[in-house]
């Protein structure tokens, strides 16, 4: 066991920055109000949730107005996929995601199937990006709606989103980006992308759980999602989570200061982290693009070897890292994304995802690029898959 | 300006008991990381929920296994609703509710209507209660769903849930009773009570906002309405709120632990202020149930003003009370609940609701009784419809 303890699994969820608590705390103790109440103990809960609406509308470039408060980026992605299409089933059935959306995407999809609506999904090529000539290819009389994630979770690999929208808005097709891995890590502007709609969640910038938000271009329709109160312009019914939502303002602002600094730091030592462990360990394979890909993110198949068990022993050493999507961790089947890519199950079966926080120092990347290599001697000691490339190689 | 502050708007929202941030403080720190990781980071986070599963079960008598967490009672209510109808719609396309209901029910009955469900809304008597043959009369062949609530929220009036259940079980139709403003103020035992499918907010019982709760009965088939990962066993998606959930436990927990006593000293204060009020003031009518109501729970009709210049005025003086619900309390036109009651729009626009808190003492109830007298007289001097009243009166 070791004492040091380094946190890279920021795209699973990020810690909550001080700052950001120390603004939650007066909404979880004496301003505790509905802010829809019409008396003195909603006014202070609705000014926090509406300065927040204003901070976050500010890390993306967007208005006030276009900013709906969910509860997390499955759900803005939920009221998002299911809520645009229906809004518009009247002029088409159509549906264009690509292949490595995270399931959230995905799945919204499926239950749109079961509803009649036509789903294509795009490829990706071996670094995970989308090519536009794919999109153009699928773009129908009928699409309705195309939604392509910004940056991925698994392979960091960010999409050129900003190109997918055009061609999107010149067919006159409502576009929705999931931006969750995204948001708060790199410079967006909802205007300069032309997007129509974009998922963001708090806790993937240091802000709490509980907050995330759908930005949704003034004038696009929507079906909502929760069904109820005159909360969020009726868009999203519910009680706001008002300490989570104010979380969510601060974190929007922390990461809006210094955000091209900052990236440009941890792109550094994503780069330093990438170079030592491709250098020290064989067989190993960067997945997702080598330069358009998240800043604090770097993702690996480690061939001949299971992913859960290095995170197994990365963890008793003090290392958090991922195998991939948080949200299939249990689910010990190959990732969608890396098979997408092209990678064959025994592959990606060894994948690992470093996400590196601002927090990070060069000395933890030191230590992870120490640590690594024998743990994986080990695995691959057990491992017969190895043995019989080691055999297969002597006998070349 | 008054300097007594006196929180009477319970049902909009409770404050968070200061034990029940003790206990999220932790998850807002320390230990911030993802339920689902596979590394030591993710092993606090999912004993906090876990833990925190058993605390919500145990309050409502059900299994830990039961327990669907999700973001507040009007999640709950549209995950009910819709996902119960979606998952038997093989069997028949006819809900039963009644006209009483909280919007996220009624709202989401109008969307399944126009995916070609038929809709039945059942009326209530004048103390806001179904009647059990009503509910056997509008029950078909093709009915797949009944849900009623078990308090409602704006007056108080409880049904009696057991009774209904058991016809809507005889019949083989599902049932789902949103017990948003029961579940924590009153014993509820969802074997006792024989339904399959119940809705709960933390934020009514002294827990926090952001974490709710959906009982659904082992062997209830229901649709998920947040498609995406693994979380709560495949039927809600999403990044676990944590830290509200684990609020959500330890309000549960406080919420039943001396319930009985609780429950039978705001009832007491209750009645002292719904007898004070009701002996000081003419022209005043207590809506829903006499006694078959919410412990803290005072609701009247005050003829010839309107609530929402009741609700100033008592807030000026220190006194937070509500016009009727807080998911529509900027929608000012006659509330759905008590015109359903019988009552005229002209009668219905003087609601005024009186949620007391546990916290209350009987010095804030002879405050209030003190305090509205004289209120209803300023208000009713510069009405038009009271002065009529006067005149007709007169001229007897």
């Amino acid at each position: 066991m070791s004492d040091r303890k380094i946190y890279f699994d920021n795209t699973a969820t990020t810690p909550v920055l001080a700052k950001v608590l120390d603004a939650m705390l007066p909404f979880l103790k004496q301003a505790y109000g509905n802010p829809q109440s019409m008396h003195d103990w909603g006014d202070g809960p609705r000014e926090g949730v509406e300065q927040a609406r204003a901070k976050v509308a500010g890390l993306i470039g967007a208005n006030n107005n276009e900013i709906i408060f969910t509860s997390n980026g499955t759900e803005s992605n939920n009221m998002a996929v299911k809520g645009l299409a229906m809004a518009q089933q009247a002029k088409g059935k159509h549906i264009v995601v690509s292949a490595i959306e995270h399931f959230s995407v995905l799945h919204s999809t499926k239950t749109l199937q079961k509803l009649g609506f036509e789903v294509t999904e795009i490829p990706i090529d071996s670094y995970g990006q989308v090519s536009l000539d794919d999109i153009k290819k699928v773009l129908k009389d009928d699409t309705i709606l195309v939604s392509i994630m910004l940056a991925n979770n698994e392979i960091g690999t960010i999409q050129p989103i900003k190109e997918i929208a055009a061609i999107v808005k010149e067919a006159g097709i409502v576009f929705h980006t999931d931006a969750v891995a995204a948001a708060g890590n790199i410079p967006i502007d909802v205007t300069e992308l032309g997007v129509n709609a974009m998922s963001i969640a708090a806790n993937q910038f240091y802000g709490p759980k509980g907050a995330a938000a759908l930005y949704l271009k003034k004038g696009t329709r929507i079906i909502p999602l929760l069904d109820g109160g005159i909360q969020e312009s009726g868009k999203r019914a519910g009680t706001e989570n008002v300490p989570a939502i104010v979380g969510m303002g601060v974190a929007a602002d922390v990461a809006k200061a210094g955000m091209e600094t900052r990236a440009k730091q941890l792109t550094s030592i994503r780069d330093r982290l990438i170079k030592g462990l491709t250098t020290k360990i064989d067989n190993i394979i960067l997945t997702g693009h080598p330069s358009s890909r998240l800043p604090g993110h770097a993702s690996f198949c480690v061939e001949f070897i299971e992913g859960e068990s290095l995170l197994m022993l990365l963890s008793s050493q003090g290392i958090a890292a991922s195998s991939g999507s948080a949200c299939t961790s249990k689910a010990l089947k190959a990732s969608h994304v890396l098979t997408a890519m092209g990678l064959p199950p025994e592959i990606a079966a060894g994948s690992i995802v470093f996400s590196i926080g601002t927090s990070a120092s060069e000395e933890d990347i030191e230590y992870v690029i120490g640590a690594l290599p024998s743990i994986v001697d080990r695995l691959r000691q057990m491992s017969p898959l190895y043995a019989k490339y080691l055999k297969d190689l002597g006998g070349k």
